[in-house]
């Protein structure tokens, strides 16, 4: 039943406790809750499907907030919503407390966090995806966006995708207050800057006064009418509306205000919106075909482990219907591309948006789909800023980078990921894997598919020789001793296109009378700390990647407390590579089997150590 | 003199010579070297302006190939203005060769590396912010763009920050050859989807048929005759383009093609353009005001690293000229605003667009000026891609993180930089800083004035204590022991924050006869390996930071190849973060004054070493 009047009185509700909340801790972001509180109360009140006691299902409709400094708001949508009491209200960015400075899925009914500004519509992109591509389920996804972050470039790559994926599921409400961090934006309240760039961009929009709830209304009721392509509600609101003081002025951004708003905003109300339950549906389900086969490679063969990154993959989209693969235009080179022939329907083309890539797999792993998302490792640095958010919203993501490190070759040093590792190892929680074979980077796909948390598979351009049988297994947190006798001189801890070359070292050496230990240490994070403190020999790292950050590093940090430890060389990339063959460009970088050779035989040389 | 049949010649020449030295390697991209020839040629022979004996000189015309695959033909072009000779023209993609798979200023007539989508019109913007705003010389930027890199949200971006700033100086020219790696763009050749998107940002756009030599002139001509916006010159081609077996064709992308085309595009040519020179001109000097005064603190007050930033910078724009700041919309928090307010003309506002801030700062490094660029250092993490392939085009960038750690407090992990020590470490050639106080963040920042590559300084949100005289030296590369006795029983390596906390330690440590020696390692790389080789006690290293690749793995590394260390203990953020004060969360990670006092009484506990 339409009740402009509750949904007023709604609105200073929520602004009300924005005041509150932020009066209480003496900090957040009342003025840029309080601009878009008319705009999430109508949202609650009339058009919102949830269920409260059931937020995972996939039935629901989905809220995001892109402005995620509009946290004040969100609790206070949680608590007419009658999902939050008043006494948990009160907590907000204290210690221990659910309600933090920025949303995160502390809340149950959070799905992402959000506070990095721009990720939010991109998000809400694969959401979308999932509910019209993969649930088929007539849910609705609602995001509320800043003005301010319409700067992002990923805010226009989530435009882009959201017109050519047709999400007419998907509505972006984008709360027009004027004012950034630290003045006006760029466009200020020309609200034709930003309908005009979506209309170009394939979308409808709608321009509004955000504060007309009437209008408010109408606009969300066109939003659900209109078919084929996503609708922007664009607002022109006031920053800080409803108390006086601060109505529109900068030097308000992320600042309590005075308890005295209150007052003028009528005091403290307690509204209690009964959200409709959406309509029961069951998530749609894909049939798992079990094919194609799971692949196996014969000991001796070459593979490149990106070829099996894509065997496998396909081979596991026959297995579990839930897993959903999507690749930013270059599956011919990650080979995403077979298991988009195996299935066509959970795979999406993500063109060249890293960013979206990413935020559409977190998007998509909120439904409980398992995307694999892939790209050149070094490409992933592009989405750097998504991988660490999806660590902080506790994303399930599976993402693979190719063509990692100087061993591609020609392409030249744009190509190659040589801080993959590094990167991927300093996000929270997450599992870094670099297979050197064919069937080890098969089994660790299927490990990764009941990973929780971010997990990236490093994979290799060339084809390598194939060193393990197939159906070996390889644990996380475990490692590989490849070659090894009981009077071992060195130990070489390699991964990836480094084992290759230790295994050719220890030929070398072993016409030396050098005994080299071999470990391939393909679960880089976690790594294999009881193995590798178990080590009496002098050890060399040798790594594909720049010094800091890698596999080296690791190694060190696992030794690091023990009282004693051998001393460890770490043979990695210090020099900016350039073009060339790939054995060229290992041997320059000093990370081929010469050079593990060499400081092997130094090592040796060195005293020997208890 | 316009000579269309010349540019007609020349375009197939450019053709040619894409052939042959993508057929010389075997690899590369021909293909969609041949959609663009048309583009180039006209833009060389008729309407570009370089000294090829000065490429360094403010007065040139910029080219910048956004999309840097199409290296053969940049290769080609060269040959063309008499810079580059056959034989060196056929070294493409070898090893030593300047030639790289894809373009680097190993070459001196490539300002910047491409090869990472989506960066050149970005870059672009920079340069011809330097020309109208910085350098106030007439020279035009020209960037080539493909149509597949159109989907990175940063050339929307780009877009966005063109028209803002009003690049009448700048064209990009968008070679929409239909076809990306592995399939058509979104777009296909619907030209209008480009330039109607680009007119609702603000462009003038042109659609041609990109082989139409005389069109193309044409276009050229109105671009350069359009005042006050940037214009985009959207052209209709062929990929593969004069070798009817490949023309429009999937498959071809980045393959070499066989010599026969050589043929059918009439053979080798040796056409030589005599490339008109620029008008001389001196680029723009700004007055050095010797204002405001270099800031100064005194010892046992208290101020945030951040606003010492803000204010050494301020002054070192009054040293020197050619100091240029940009922020991204927090300049109030990252204090690059008192930068702004003292020298407003070398201030420019970037606005929620970290990935644009960084490529316009490697724009402007390009012209000679000096840009620092900030944010917060959790938000360069949007712009690492970015980062790295400054790195690759050999760029000098200062950048300042702000709000570094989960010592900012109610804001949450969001906003906590966890990973930037990491990310930056793992950049080639870079320089990472970490200071604790204000006068050495001031210090640091004139130091990083001079420094050459990417270098990054941490700063943080909270007062922290100044510990240092005003005018204290702080080399880069270098460490201060600022709590030392005869007979340490344990050391503590921090920096920033941690420096604090851990002589909080040493004083509770003092109270029990346990001697605590600290060492501030502000230069986290270069860090001072032989202070930390000298140390004889057993180490705790303490960083507000995920403990993968910052502060304590990078201690590790300095002691990695030592046949004799000792232990080391990391403390570091390891868990998720939530909102809560600072002082809470500093415990609640581990890393405060009371973690540290515990590590290092474990640590005396263990054996004596030698």
């Amino acid at each position: 039943m339409r009740d402009p009047d509750l949904w007023r009185e709604l609105g200073q509700q929520l602004r009300v406790d924005a005041v509150r909340t932020s009066a209480e801790v003496g900090s957040g972001h009342p003025t840029s809750s309080m601009s878009a509180a008319d705009l999430a109360a109508v949202l609650l009140a009339e058009h919102f499907r949830y269920d409260f006691d059931n937020p995972k299902s996939s039935a629901n409709d989905r809220l995001v907030f892109s402005k995620g400094h509009a946290s004040p708001l969100v609790y206070g949508l949680f608590r007419a919503a009658g999902a939050l009491s008043e006494e948990e209200l009160m907590t907000y960015r204290q210690f221990g407390s659910r309600l933090e400075g920025h949303p995160t899925p502390a809340l149950p009914w959070v799905d992402v966090a959000t506070g990095s500004l721009g990720q939010g519509l991109p998000i809400g992109v694969g959401m979308a995806i999932a509910g019209k591509r993969l649930d088929r389920l007539p849910f609705r996804v609602w995001v509320i966006c800043g003005d301010s972050e319409m700067a992002e470039g990923s805010m226009w790559e989530a435009a882009e995708h959201a017109a050519f994926y047709e999400l007419d599921n998907l509505t972006a409400i984008i709360d027009v207050n004027r004012l950034g961090q630290r003045g006006e934006t760029m466009h200020g309240w020309d609200l034709s800057s930003y309908s005009e760039r979506l209309r170009a961009f394939g979308w409808h929009a709608i321009e509004i006064n955000g504060h007309d709830v009437e209008r408010i209304d109408a606009a969300y009721r066109e939003a659900e009418s209109v078919a084929g392509k996503p609708t922007a509600v664009v607002a022109k609101t006031i920053k800080g509306k409803g108390y006086s003081k601060v109505e529109d002025q900068p030097g308000w951004h992320g600042k309590a205000v005075a308890e005295e708003a209150v007052d003028e905003l009528g005091g403290i109300r307690n509204i209690k919106v009964d959200v409709p339950k959406p309509e029961a549906g069951e998530r749609h389900r894909f049939d798992a075909a079990g094919t194609p086969a799971w692949p196996s490679y014969d000991v001796g063969d070459k593979v490149a482990t990106r070829k099996a990154y894509g065997e496998a993959l396909a081979a596991l989209g026959g297995e579990d219907p839930e897993v959903v693969a999507l690749d930013g235009e270059v599956s011919n080179s990650t080979y995403a591309e077979i298991f988009r022939d195996a299935h066509p329907e959970r795979f999406f083309e993500m063109y060249i948006a890293e960013q979206q890539m990413a935020a559409a797999a977190v998007g998509i792993q909120v439904l409980g789909w398992k995307p694999f998302a892939s790209t050149f490792a070094a490409f992933w640095t592009r989405a750097y800023d998504f991988v660490r958010m999806a660590a902080i919203s506790r994303a399930t993501l599976k993402l693979c980078g190719s063509h990692a490190g100087v061993s591609i070759g020609e392409d030249g040093p744009s190509q190659m990921a040589l801080e993959d590792l590094a990167a991927f190892r300093a996000v929270n929680g997450s599992t870094v894997l670099y297979p050197c074979d064919g069937n080890q980077a098969a089994t660790l796909v299927r490990a990764m598919a009941e990973l929780n948390g971010i997990s990236f598979l490093r994979t290799t351009r060339a084809d390598t020789p194939v060193i393990y049988e197939a159906g070996e297994d390889f644990s996380i947190g475990g490692s590989k001793t490849v070659r090894s006798s009981d009077d071992d001189d060195v130990t070489v801890v390699a991964a990836g296109i480094t084992v290759h070359e230790a295994l050719k070292a220890a030929d070398t050496l072993a016409g030396e009378e050098i005994s080299l230990r071999v470990i391939d240490c393909y679960s880089v994070k976690p790594i294999d700390a009881e193995t590798l403190r178990s080590l009496s020999t002098p050890i060399v790292t040798a790594e594909d990647h720049w010094a800091e950050g890698g596999l080296g590093e690791a190694v060190l940090a696992a030794l690091a407390e023990q009282d004693e430890h051998p001393p460890v060389t770490i043979l990695a990339v210090r020099e900016l590579p350039h073009s060339g063959k790939p054995a060229e460009l290992l041997a320059a970088a000093g990370i081929d089997a010469d050079a593990i050779a060499a400081a092997a035989r130094a090592l040796v040389k060195s005293p020997v150590r208890a």
